[in-house]
């Protein structure tokens, strides 16, 4: 039997006085009545255990792109805009109740990050830079106006969900699983406004590898993925569901993923979800570059892998090429592969994680790096590089080892003595438990007779 | 009691190899894998009318912007890619059990449309244009890879939800209800890609009057709402979330809505989420214009009130006017202004309708139409006409009038009795049936000795 449905629905009515206050650095203050609001508070965190745990699916026998494969428990936080963060809960992964006038199903109030955690061959877990994915979860839940919250709880809560489930869903050393910290407006007014209740919920998911070599369809003129002054830099719903149908059309073409292009000049921005990167010998100097779409734009996803390679490659492959972040056209990849100077190329993300690129078709033109597909030296470099940071098997301050607490039956067994112990402890005040510690006593002599 | 949540949840895994296709006109044909996909169908509506209807609350006494005012039913239907539409059912209105994964929730793979049926004040029930809604949804739908439907059949479940709930919730002359279809994504794979299941809905909610006079704040450099090659002309979810942010900062400032600028040169487009009008004195021909931004750059919503304001004003107001859909900027508002020759400023949509505007603040600047507030002749007429079409005080082929089918209680016996005579046709074959006809045969016969 599948647990019921979490609700978010019954929250009571808000106060209409009320406005949320932030200080502009992630920390939520007061309501306009004067009302402090509660702050997300990992240590707040109720852990209800599954008391039916789901069969465990290995990552290659899942259906993806058919059905989730998530893992026994999730972590959800209710906001409302007058009490502020409610207590989180590690609660059974179930169904959510939402009223048909939920603010994320009409206005896509609703944001998310997509990080992995990495069982280790020293049999350790480990999280890869997840304060950036936390920071940036802000940004992007900040951008479509759902509240605020310190990064670091967010990064708490999700190494507490781990600590129950990673025995489990990442059982071996060299496998993984997929994290997917989520946050929704929930307020059930239909006009259009800032949401005054709102839902963040953490689930995991098994994740095929999907570090494939790739082909890109470049995008058309009249399909824009974003726009400065727009919210391209942000992880929230409305970047994707509009690329969706272009994506659809790139699969049914034979290519993998749509190359995004921005404006009459072509720029080269985006790789499906994932950022974009090259290896070209310049024109000018004959040396190496490393090179892709620059951030200040704000049109381009500030990837956490993006960060990592070009912080990787600037530190240690400065002899060998200049690493670069800079606008550059299809013109000039298509230059560059025409004179034989577009070396390799590759796409960097969590979800596809550093995949070769062979081919772009460019508008009736196809471009394809000397050193496409598994050829590519500096994209082998690279991928090993953060392979041996994810894994442990190089000690690397972005390696964020995760304590795991392995919730057996025996520590359900302690969980529950936990509890009633703790019951006791309020319990114990009152006459009514002195009379039933009298009445217990008693029985017991009367056995002993 | 609240009804069960009615769950999008408990579908069948579809099927790997299939894939929708459709004839480009929203008519689906078949799966690649021949089977033939079936047609959302209103003729199949299932009806199921509440046990327990809600109290009738006015629209001026909810607490709009705060919570939903919903009424008694809504219509579903469900539609998988390997079956395509279920059939439609009218229910309870109900919370809706969604996964932590739905498309919904993370890909904004949302749509959705706005209209309003009114009480005329012949007693009749009218809709005003509803084709045109349904065609938009339609275009909404495919923008987003949400599934297609022939647009009638929208219409006609719209119809089908006001023939059981008008009666109460539309009760006198004068007073109307807002429609909203929503569309949504709910396929659980957490896979970026064309939704596998979808969701369609329609809710009606009590709305209140909101054409009062509107303050106006033009958006600033770095905030745009739409752009050519996005989906600024579709009714989806991802051109409202980002929205909001920018308009929570209107609010705090003293201003209604944003009025949204595209581009370097400014160029007016939509305020709030309504069209923009002005009533300019040309500075050429001396004579007044009523003018509009146009929808050849596909970034502003081809809005149904928007198309009705222009084709009522070229039809009645040639004489006294020119009616110019072209690209207009602030600087040609602000010159219209300082000359004296900006005379009326109005924002049409379905939730605003016509909204006199009073100030427009840019950068610095205020400009204020001569005739601002409610003593917009233009505005004022427009007005008037519409709601004698809408109110049917003028015979006009925009109202269409719905046929209401009043569910009292009689009506109520009447249902339930069908159910009982549909229930014993298919008990009368079996031999239990015979059975027990007999018993109380026998039990009658005891009784009457």
């Amino acid at each position: 039997m599948s647990p019921p449905p979490c609700s978010t629905a019954d929250l009571a009515p808000t106060n209409l006085t009320s406005t949320v206050m932030t200080n502009g650095t992630g920390k939520l203050t007061k309501a306009t009545n004067g009302t402090a609001l509660a702050e997300l508070d990992p240590s707040k965190l109720k852990v209800t255990i599954t008391s039916s745990p789901k069969a465990y699916s290995s990552p290659d026998s899942t259906q993806w792109g058919m059905m989730d494969a998530t893992t026994d428990h999730m972590i959800t936080a209710r906001w409302t805009d007058t009490h502020g963060w409610h207590a989180p809960e590690l609660r059974p992964y179930a169904r959510m109740d939402l009223w048909p006038t939920a603010s994320c199903l009409h206005y896509a109030t609703e944001c998310f990050e997509g990080l992995k955690a990495y069982r280790g061959f020293d049999g350790k877990v480990r999280l890869f830079r997840p304060s950036r994915n936390a920071a940036r979860f802000l940004t992007s839940s900040t951008r479509i106006a759902c509240p605020t919250f310190p990064p670091d709880a967010v990064e708490e809560l999700i190494k507490a969900l781990l600590a129950v489930d990673a025995a489990k869903w990442v059982p071996e050393p060299g496998t993984f699983i997929y994290i997917r910290p989520t946050m929704i407006g929930t307020g059930r007014a239909l006009g259009v406004q800032k949401p005054r209740e709102a839902l963040f919920y953490i689930i995991m998911a098994q994740f095929p590898k999907l570090d494939n070599p790739m082909k890109l369809l470049a995008s058309s003129e009249d399909s824009i993925r974003a726009w400065p002054g727009g919210f391209g830099f942000a992880k929230v719903g409305a970047n994707y569901g509009p690329s969706l149908m272009a994506q659809k059309e790139a699969q049914t073409k034979g290519y993998d993923q749509i190359l995004w292009l921005f404006g009459k000049e072509a720029y080269v921005t985006e790789a499906g979800a994932s950022n974009f990167f090259c290896v070209i010998k310049s024109k000018t100097t004959d040396k190496l570059e490393l090179v892709t779409a620059p951030l200040d734009d704000k049109i381009i996803l500030d990837g956490v892998t993006r960060r990592s390679v070009l912080e990787l490659a600037r530190e240690r492959l400065a002899d060998e090429m200049d690493v670069v972040e800079r606008r550059y056209t299809m013109q000039d990849l298509a230059e560059a592969h025409d004179e034989g100077r577009l070396v390799e190329s590759f796409a960097a993300g969590t979800a596809f994680f550093v995949a070769p690129v062979t081919d772009i078709h460019f508008r009736g033109k196809d471009i394809r790096p000397a050193k496409g597909g598994e050829e590519g030296t500096y994209t082998n470099k690279i991928k090993s590089w953060l392979v041996d940071i994810m894994y442990g098997n190089a000690a690397h301050e972005w390696g964020v080892v995760v304590e795991e607490k392995g919730f057996k039956s025996e520590d359900l067994a302690e969980e529950e003595i936990e509890a009633l112990m703790e019951k006791i402890k309020t319990l114990k005040a009152s006459k009514a438990w002195d009379a039933a510690m009298e009445r217990m006593k008693t029985e017991e002599l009367g056995e002993d007779n």
